[in-house]
């Protein structure tokens, strides 16, 4: 990315989380020196009562459909063509629902400036042929041969737009490209702190969709606010061992982050997964039933990157290791009751160091 | 304390707390063979429809009182007089409220074995003449010239005493006692880790406290859970400076135990602390006026903990280093107002670390 000349950013989707990102982003390249004012973002065209999307949030700067009452930057403006909208941008940010990423990398590929980097702002894996995972920024750097920042943290969509207070995490490797990143998304509501545990901060943000799971099937048993805690405590420990086995030389610390500590409790306490897990125990429905019922049919992200993280598990002998991802994932496919959840973390081989083995460890 | 001799044990307390402890100690010191099969539980004597308290337990082996509902084990005795309980113990488990230890420490001295160790599970400091904390641990340590490791987690007597499932945290320096503290502690519900971490352990169970106000805070603004989630997690980060600054040496990775981030989570959605401290801003009465409508004129440790801790940040002129816990302080005893904590903690020293200070630092 040249140093001279002012940074192009294009917002690569116009979702809910993409649209207050966007108010941000918009702001903050119209406020700062070293950014380009005009700030594209890449809208899939839809129809709203006769009229096109991208023509409604030019003309009204709102996005009437997904953060409806919120006036978006007059500087953002909506590209329905994503080629068009990233041709010029020395920074992308990608934000669309993570089974597009491939499709999109595919089209944008040659279309991009070489020197461009990527911030991705999705959150979970995707399913390697022959099976596994890639993380989403490995994607959209092997596809398009640029680098690939994350941003993961406490960020409810709604609560953001708002301008409520919270913090975020920006995970990238690059140390002169994170004080551009941390510009370009720090406001005085959204604090930003950059590690450069990438992958770790973008596991994290998976991951905590299977805790959360936990949670809710624990607040389906009504079993009390200790077992809530220990469940996702153990959760996080397990969430920091898998990093630990499959992307090795990440931080202990990064795990305290927002990305971590604090996305966890969140979506542990709010969020669908826990609500629809909940619901699983106290109604006796499938997962699929209460997809149909509560979501619309939309697929619920924990089962998925359950299964996803169960197959890496499977592969290399290591279900015991981690009793309460593989307890979740058995759960969500009806091989256990979620009545057994506890049996299966009960002798969890966090309870089962010798404190020298702890040592060595940490 | 003796290797070959069977272990007695003596619990210091009869609370809610004390009696729920007391199902665990007594069952695992019947079934284990290197415990002597009665243990002492010093209760201090109260007269329930004219009958003492001692006896009634004695007799139906229910502490009415403090734990109705729920039987101890007949080998657990009742002993109204202190030094008479603990006289023969090897080990000593005190849960009384902290208020009480010093004059507890003074009548057993010289009445106990030399040889006894104890085990303190009484969250909060002390304070020391002159100013400053005190740990519970080093009271006893101090007064009574033996070893004292500490228990703290996300243990809500009530939920402990119904045989949920939940996991605790032991901070023990000495390797040849963890395993014998676990064993009178552990059972398949009440899972143990033992950690060397002494202070770091104890310290947790009495700055979550100090969060829990915050949380509370956030709760009676509705702020949302975004900004609820930045605020557990800067809590966090301050306990670990904390205990990094005034008791420097302690590990990363004991925070991430049931002490830590479990009990504090636990604190920050239940817990008194933060329902009294959501009242405050909803109500606009005082921490005092709430302690009368709300906790029958009980003191609320949160508040407490942060004077005592804000005594010791201001003697060190490093208040700034410790924004969220100086504007919890300054917001219950009037100086500011809740509305003004966001605004206290937008410019946190989390969020200005450069990356090369923070890999330093950790």
């Amino acid at each position: 990315m040249p140093k001279t000349k002012k940074k192009s950013v294009c917002i690569v989707g116009s979702g809910n989380w993409g649209s207050a990102i966007a108010k941000i982003v918009g702001k903050n390249a119209a406020r700062l020196p070293n950014f380009e004012d005009r700030v594209t973002m890449y809208v899939y065209e839809e129809m709203i009562n006769g009229k096109k999307l991208t023509e409604i949030i030019n003309e009204t700067h709102e996005n009437v459909k997904y953060l409806p009452g919120h006036k978006l930057p007059e500087n953002v403006v909506a590209v329905p063509d994503v080629c068009e909208a990233a041709k010029d941008a020395d920074i992308l940010i990608f934000v669309v629902p993570h089974q597009f990423i491939r499709t999109l990398c595919s089209t944008l590929l040659g279309k991009i400036k070489p020197t461009a980097i990527a911030l991705s702002l999705i959150k979970g894996f995707d399913q390697k042929e022959g099976g596994g995972i890639e993380l989403i920024s490995h994607i959209i750097t092997r596809t398009l041969k640029i680098q690939c920042a994350v941003l993961m943290g406490a960020n409810l969509a709604g609560e953001v737009a708002d301008e409520k207070f919270c913090e975020t995490t920006i995970g990238c490797r690059d140390s002169h490209l994170a004080p551009i990143l941390r510009d370009i998304i720090q406001t005085d509501y959204f604090r930003v702190v950059v590690v450069d545990d990438e992958d770790a901060v973008e596991i994290c943000g998976a991951l905590k969709n299977i805790v959360a799971c936990g949670a809710g099937f624990v607040d389906g048993m009504s079993l009390g606010d200790n077992t809530k805690a220990a469940v996702i405590r153990l959760g996080l420990m397990e969430m920091i061992k898998f990093v630990d086995v499959f992307y090795p030389g990440c931080k202990l610390s990064t795990f305290f982050e927002s990305c971590g500590v604090a996305d966890l409790i969140t979506t542990c306490y709010g969020g669908r997964n826990r609500k629809v897990s909940e619901a699983f125990v106290k109604t006796g429905k499938s997962i699929a039933e209460l997809e149909g019922d509560m979501l619309n049919g939309q697929k619920l992200q924990g089962p998925i990157t359950a299964e996803e993280v169960n197959y890496m598990l499977k592969s290399k002998g290591m279900e015991d290791k981690f009793p309460l991802f593989t307890a979740i994932h058995d759960i969500c496919v009806g091989k256990l009751t979620a009545q057994q959840l506890i049996d299966c973390i009960k002798n969890h081989p966090e309870h089962m160091l010798e404190k020298s083995e702890r040592k060595a460890k940490l």
